[in-house]
C-alpha cells in the first residue's frame, strides 16, 4: 500500500526568505469499520495496519475478546463506481456465536446509559463492558524503566521524524521491552492498532503491561486500555479529569507528563511505591497528601 | 457551572523522590448534539461554551449558516432518572423552514458520497457543502503577523497553563487581532466553539480572517475553516495529506509548523508571497519548485 507518508511541494519560510521544497506529510484517508458487511464506524486514520485497527477497536468496544471470535477480516472491494478496491472499507466477519455489536454503538455508547449522560454513566457503562479487571494485576513498575519509555518509542518512530505529524502507542513489557509499535494521525487509531495486533496474535489479556502513548490521556485512550487488560497508561502529556476517574475505578495505574526523570501518577500509585529498589523515595514530611 | 478544570491529587515523582500535592486537570465530560429533540452525535468535551460548540458542529456539517436560522438553543432537563439536568445534552431547535440535517450524518458524511470511502471522496463531500468559497478571498497578510500569531494564542490560553491538557482555537484578523479564543480536551471542539460564537455573534463567513489551532492540521479542521468561510488555517504542528489536499482544493491557506520566525505553507501561498513590505523573499535561484 505504501500510503503511510504522502510527499507535498511546501513553501519554507525561514526569517523572511522562502523556498519551495518537497515535504513529506503524514497520510489521512477515512475507513469505514464494517462487522458482517454492517457499517458500523468511519474514522480518518493512517493508512496502514488496517485490520489491527479494526479488530482493536472492536476490541475497544467489548465486541472481541480473543482471536478466535474472527473468522476473516477482508478489504470490500467494489466500494467505488468502477468496482474498484479503495482499501477504505474493512469487513470484519465474527466467528459463529459471537455477537454482533449493539446498533447504539453506531452513535457512542456512552449516550446508551439509562442514568443520563454525564461523567459518572461513562464511567458506569466501561464498568460493564470490561472483560478483564486490572485492578488485581500484580505487575511492579521500576520508575527508572518508566522513565526509559518515552526515548525508546521516540527511538522506535520511523515515519515520525520525517512527518512530524503522527502520533504514537508502544507497548511494553514491565521490562521495558518494546512489545508493539503503531503510529496513526488519530491517537485513538494508533493504540486501537496495538491492541488488535495484540488480539490477532492471541495476547490479550495484556497482563502485566505497559502502554505509552506520546501525546494526552483522554477518557477513551484509558477506556481501551481497561478493555484489553493493561494495567498501567503512561502519556508524555496530561491527562484529562475523566481519565483520572476511570482509572481510579478501574485500578488502573495512569502516569503523566512521563518526561526525562520526572512524571505524574495520577492513579494507582502503589505499583510504583513497593518501597523495594528502583522504587521512588517519598519526600519527608509530605508522605501524607 | 465552573467545570472548565478539575483538582485531583497525585504524586509527582522527580529524580526518585515523590511526593503528594494538589493539581488541576482539563475537565472531560460527554456531551449529547441534539436537532429539534433527536440525537445526533456525541462528543467528548471541556464542559463551558457548550451552546457555541453546538452551533459550530451544525456550521461544520452544513446545517447552519446564519444566526437567524436558530430559533433556540437549550439544555435538556430530565436527562437522569431523577428528572435533573446534567448539563451534557444540548438541543439546537432549528428556525421554521431550515432543514435538518441528513440522517446519515449520524454516522458520518464522508459515507454519504456514491463514488466509495476514499479521500478524493471526503474533498467532493466537503465541496458539495461549502456555501462561501474562499477561494476568491482577496485577504493578504504578512509573514510578521503570521509569526505573532502563536504566542498571541499562548498568551491569551488561561487554561491551558494549570492543566497543560488543553488545545485551543483563536480566530484572528488580517492584522493579528484576537476576535475569539476557545480551549478544549478536543482539537474540533476548540474550533468548533470558535465557529459557533462566531455565528451566534452573526460574523459568518469569516471572510479575512485567520484560525489559529495549537495543534496539527487534520482534514476535519480544514473542513471546518472551509464551511465557516475562513481563508487562511495556520497550525503550530504539522498537517496531514489530506488536510493540504483540501486546502488545494477549497483555495485555502494552510500554514504548518508556525514556531519562531518560521512556518511552512502548503496551499495558497499567494496571499503571503505579494512582493510587498511584509512579504517572504524568495531564495534565489530556488523560486521555481
Amino acid at each position: 500500500m505504501g500510503r503511510v507518508t504522502a510527499r507535498r511541494r511546501v513553501l519554507r519560510v525561514r526569517d523572511g526568505v522562502a523556498s519551495y521544497r518537497p515535504d513529506t506529510l503524514a497520510a489521512e484517508e477515512p475507513m469505514e469499520i464494517r462487522v458482517g458487511g454492517r457499517p458500523l464506524a468511519v474514522t480518518m486514520r493512517t493508512p496502514g495496519d488496517d485490520f489491527d485497527l479494526a479488530a482493536g477497536f472492536l476490541v475497544s468496544e467489548g465486541v472481541l475478546h480473543a482471536a478466535g471470535e474472527v473468522a476473516g477480516i477482508r478489504y470490500c472491494a467494489g466500494a467505488t463506481s468502477d468496482g474498484g478496491n479503495t482499501y477504505n472499507v474493512v469487513d470484519v466477519v465474527l466467528a459463529r456465536g459471537v455477537a454482533a455489536p449493539d446498533p447504539s454503538l453506531e452513535r457512542n455508547f456512552t449516550t446508551t446509559s439509562a442514568c443520563g449522560l454525564c461523567g459518572k454513566a461513562s464511567l458506569e457503562a466501561v464498568r460493564t463492558k470490561v472483560t478483564w479487571p486490572v485492578a488485581g494485576d500484580p505487575l511492579r513498575l521500576d520508575t527508572e524503566t518508566l522513565t526509559a519509555l518515552p526515548e525508546r518509542l521516540r527511538a522506535a518512530q520511523r515515519v515520525f521524524d520525517a512527518t512530524g505529524g503522527l502520533h504514537a502507542a508502544g507497548l511494553f513489557t514491565a521490562e521495558g521491552e518494546l512489545l508493539c509499535l503503531r503510529e496513526d494521525v488519530g491517537r485513538h487509531n494508533a493504540v486501537d492498532k496495538v491492541i488488535g495486533h495484540a488480539l490477532r496474535s492471541g495476547l490479550l489479556p495484556l497482563r502485566g503491561t505497559v502502554l505509552m502513548v506520546s501525546g494526552r490521556a483522554s477518557f477513551e485512550l484509558v477506556q481501551k486500555a481497561a478493555m484489553a487488560g493493561i494495567p498501567v497508561l503512561a502519556a508524555v502529556s496530561a491527562p484529562s479529569s475523566l481519565a483520572v476517574d476511570l482509572a481510579e475505578e478501574a485500578g488502573l495505574t495512569l502516569v503523566g507528563f512521563l518526561r526525562g526523570t520526572s512524571m505524574n501518577v495520577y492513579t494507582g500509585a502503589g505499583r510504583l511505591l513497593t518501597g523495594g529498589p528502583g522504587a521512588p523515595r517519598l519526600a519527608p514530611g509530605r508522605a501524607v497528601g
